[in-house]
């Protein structure tokens, strides 16, 4: 447990927000297995771990696009389809038709849990009440608890606030949806800048580790000593943190 | 099974979206019963099913207020918290210090399910997809899905949208957010007037049956033959009415 720590003595948070996509559920492991099996069917071979992360690689600036006044609101699944267009060709998979290409672009709403998420989760929820903070739309996030049984009490995405994290309005809003303080709230992530921007405006954070998030060649990133209140390894430790102290005899 | 008609030979629905106050919970006998128990504390008698429908009664002109623009955007415990100041003295109740006051503002968190509401909603939760689409805000509903079980795939309130049902707003947001088009969501209530604005936008409807809404002496609307697409008396026969046909042997 010399992994772990909880900072401060303070109450409890009474919600948990979790960022999704890599915090949640294996997006890497996920989009390499659904490209490797289309791919399969038309006999075109491929690094689809390389796809899954050029993929990726096109969502922040996407999102920036969006945060900038680029492009006006557009959700996930039509920048995720726009990325997809862009590299596409490239990792030979040109002649998918366009109800593959729709397929494979709602892969990111069957994305698996990590193995610790679905029982760690179903842990904090009798004494939290979890929420997700995603900049994943709104249908993407119900179709996704549905199909991979993540026991949400109610998905929160960034959609309803038309502004995508790290705004301010998306943890703010959050908060308020749930009618709480910004402290009551926690925020667990897996990337730094997502809890960075959660903390200055009030959050509690929770960091937890996925040092597979990319692929077994993953650089964790580099955090402060105390930056969080919270750190785990996974979501059985983030519940074991959580539990409060056995009362004393 | 005579009482029940499902209308036209149309497809299912995708998701479900329910009316929750009369349709899911008893706003009637949960009100009574906690008001009679924080009374008791003060040795207060009253008429407590008279003092819920009183509660009640205030509720639409409160929202009508807020549709006319005569109230800015005011959410539903601000508004039963406005109506219960308005007759708090008239059953009685103003011993009441200001910690019960808010405690049973909050009995509208709390309400009992009717009794086929929650495994009706499990059953139906295997083949659709489970939001609510209420006047109440979004924290009172996702606490009292924690409360009562309710197992929702995802919590939609009209406060996502700044307007109250029957604005159009609300039904065409939820098909939205679902990322459905209207005529792929059915909206499940018990009050005619909400299932006729929801058809007017583009979605099928519903019509449950709540014979013991208003307590004993609850009269039921009347509604046109053929009004709605289905009319069941509970849960258990929505199910039993949206389960396809059993395959021809």
């Amino acid at each position: 447990m010399d992994s772990a720590h909880l900072s401060g003595g303070g109450q409890l948070p009474r919600a948990l927000a979790f960022d999704v996509f890599g915090t949640v559920v294996d997006w890497h492991g996920g989009i390499a297995h659904e490209a490797a099996a289309i791919a399969a069917r038309h006999g075109i071979e491929g690094d689809w771990a390389a796809f899954a992360n050029d993929w990726r690689a096109g969502y922040m600036p996407a999102m920036d696009k969006v945060r900038k006044g680029e492009l006006p609101w557009t959700h996930i699944d039509t920048l995720h389809r726009m990325i997809l267009e862009q590299i596409i060709e490239r990792h030979g998979l040109g002649p998918l038709n366009e109800a593959e290409r729709d397929h494979l672009n709602r892969a990111w709403h069957r994305l698996p849990p990590w193995p610790d998420a679905v029982p760690g989760l179903l842990r904090l929820k009798r004494r939290f009440t979890l929420t997700t903070l995603s900049n994943g739309n709104f249908s993407l996030l119900t179709e996704m608890a549905k199909h991979s049984g993540l026991p949400w009490d109610c998905v929160i995405s960034a959609e309803l606030f038309g502004h995508y994290k790290p705004d301010p309005e998306t943890y703010l809003g959050c908060a308020r949806l749930l009618d709480l303080t910004p402290s009551e709230l926690m925020l667990v992530a897996c990337h730094p800048a997502d809890l960075r921007a959660a903390r200055a405006n009030g959050l509690r954070t929770g960091y937890v580790r996925r040092p597979l998030e990319r692929g077994p060649a993953t650089v964790l990133p580099t955090i402060g000593e105390g930056e969080f209140d919270l750190v785990a390894d996974d979501f059985e430790q983030l519940a074991d943190l959580l539990e409060p102290s056995p009362p004393a005899r």
